[in-house]
């Protein structure tokens, strides 16, 4: 669901966007729609024919940028099986849920390492750069959707250049309040705010809500 | 510094206040500043005479409420010292940081539990709120520091009377947007703002901010 929100939202500011998936004919081959009556994969797809679909490689190959929107658990094989060039940046955006000790789910990583440093080690050549994952897809992708997009939005990474081209990335498509945390290992923050989102997404009983640091 | 600041708040708001420490006269016989500046304990206590100081089990004898501002590693034992009464309203503030593996600091409790569900847990016949640990001293005792107050404060217990207690001291003080999180579990939520507090108190400069959950 992020992947494709995030995918529709950038194909719509005129980006050329590709979705990996680990095996697109079985993608394309689901039409039922899903338990939130989203339609299949295979009917979004049709309707948002500008919007290519290809393995994990070929979507990564000759990519300006990959975002990798991948479950938590899938995050380090998927981002390794699109074998992504040297030096592309990369907009991590995967929380590491874990949902099999109940709900709200817990976290797989956490405390003393994040999923975004993870990444990093894993393929030192990329410039991971995390962010976004501290609010629900839909705001990811069209921030006025909260209170006129009056919050704010964290990025962390290693590489200053990369996380500028992601700052620009996010504040074309309505990010108006971006802060820099500093290095990858500060993804331990921002991921961290995940159970507080998933407490409040209980008490509030809506996933549009996000956080501003009011400063 | 979080007890001092609160205790000087409530005491100004007409509440009669004492500060237990584990050693009365030791504490006020500090009087030399701190790394910070800040007068010592005994300078601090002269100059606010209205503030009584006593051993943990007389300040918490007969308390309406006892506010745990502890440090996260001696909370659960500070608590039992206090023998604090059955029934009694214990708004906890203390976090777990470890300091141990360098700085910032990580959580010596966390994800799948929290040091408020810890001190309700160990004394189960105490009514344990969470509150205020997702910002700094200066602006739980006083809101308007930071936006006019206009940001998010949780609290997170397992006894309805309890919180709307604690909601109501809250509010008595400047907090204007109380989020009632659910239950003590929920505590793991707001403890585990920490981590991106600390980020940001490195990357802002300024531990004057907090978090407003936009809606």
């Amino acid at each position: 669901m992020v992947g494709q929100t995030i995918a529709l939202r950038l194909s719509q500011f005129g980006h050329t966007v590709v979705v990996g998936t680990r095996d697109p004919q079985a993608s394309l081959a689901r039409t039922a729609p899903d338990a939130m009556g989203r339609p299949g994969f295979g009917d979004w797809s049709a309707e948002h024919d500008a919007i290519g679909v290809a393995t994990f490689a070929d979507a990564a190959q000759g990519a300006d940028l990959v975002v990798n929107a991948l479950s938590g658990d899938a995050a380090v094989s998927g981002v390794g099986a699109a074998g992504v060039a040297d030096g592309t940046v990369v907009l991590d955006i995967s929380n590491p849920l874990d949902f099999s000790r109940g709900m709200p789910p817990s976290l797989f990583v956490s405390n003393t390492d994040s999923l975004g440093e993870q990444i990093q080690r894993t393929f030192p050549t990329l410039r991971v750069v995390k962010t976004l994952n501290t609010m629900n897809a839909f705001v990811m992708a069209d921030p006025k959707l909260v209170a006129g997009g009056a919050f704010t939005t964290f990025v962390s990474g290693d590489d200053a250049d990369a996380k500028q081209v992601v700052i620009e990335l996010l504040e074309s498509i309505g990010h108006s309040d971006v802060i820099d945390l500093g290095d990858i290992s500060t993804a331990r923050g921002t991921k961290s705010l995940m159970p507080v989102w998933l407490r409040l997404y209980g008490s509030l009983g809506t996933p549009m809500f996000t956080f501003k640091v009011v400063r």
